[in-house]
């Protein structure tokens, strides 16, 4: 069982989150929401799913997670402000462990500056970000590179589950 | 009198639309809304402002306008996955017309591969993606370099109306 941390914020892409986390804790893995503030409730983009904050950021380090996942929608660009959301990432992945990136997350990962010389995907809209923060932009539904398990929106999620699973094998 | 063309999406942030315009057409110049399709209305992120499409992006050429506006939140990102509106934003930006951005307009501006060596500002979200793009990123309320006035967020939206309206005289 792998405790994974989930960086999330309002308008993230409902089945982004929602179709993953199902399928991790069905497999028997831990979730643990992390957002701007502990109790927050937060809505994705389409309504459809809400989500409850487990930790704020300023209560969380990354030696107490496995894995972590990153929904998209406009929840990362929110998300990167944060200059502690930031560090977060940064750190993750520079620690080796899995990180798994749909859609906009990328975005999280330009601001950590921890795209240089790595492949990835993710939505059309930031391709032209990804590949000037030094990253090769493959246009495939699923990436691996490394700890980076990244896909491109929600067509792409069977595969970006079955790749995640893995990882937290 | 100037005639203003206005790239504008689902999303768009009410205020940094409505304040400019209303600045705008009260100087007695006109603004034509371009969106993906003619006769669609586009409704801004708070629900408070909705705008009606005057021509899909197909139906306009830069020769017909005197400058250009880009209002932000996440309008920006929802039209530069579409070709020709970022055709249309990089030609616009290359023909020397005055080009109105703020908040997460760079965005498109970026995708559109024009701002090389460039000063400018925009949300604080998107700084990294700014530099990345080899512009430099300067944290000023109003930031004018050629061609180009830019703006970071609301708070700025007063000294980016002035500005704009100086380079329609």
């Amino acid at each position: 069982m792998s405790v994974i941390a989930v960086l999330i914020h309002d308008l993230f892409e409902d089945v982004e989150y929602s179709k993953p986390a199902a399928a991790f804790e069905n497999e028997g893995h831990k979730l643990v929401h992390i957002g701007l503030e502990e109790g927050n409730m937060v809505q994705g983009k389409k309504n459809d799913v809400e989500v409850l904050i487990d930790h704020g950021i300023d209560q969380v380090s990354v030696e107490e997670f496995d894995a972590l996942f990153i929904p998209g929608g406009f929840s990362p660009d929110l998300l990167r402000v944060n200059e502690k959301v930031v560090e977060f990432t940064r750190k993750f992945v520079n620690s080796g462990k899995p990180v798994f990136a749909i859609c906009h997350a990328p975005q999280l990962l330009i601001t950590a500056k921890v795209l240089q010389n790595r492949k990835i995907t993710g939505w059309k809209s930031i391709k032209q970000d990804i590949v000037n923060a030094g990253a090769e932009y493959l246009d495939q539904s699923l990436v691996e590179d490394d700890n980076l398990v990244s896909s491109r929106y929600p067509g792409d999620i069977p595969e970006f589950i079955a790749a995640s699973l893995k990882k937290l094998q």
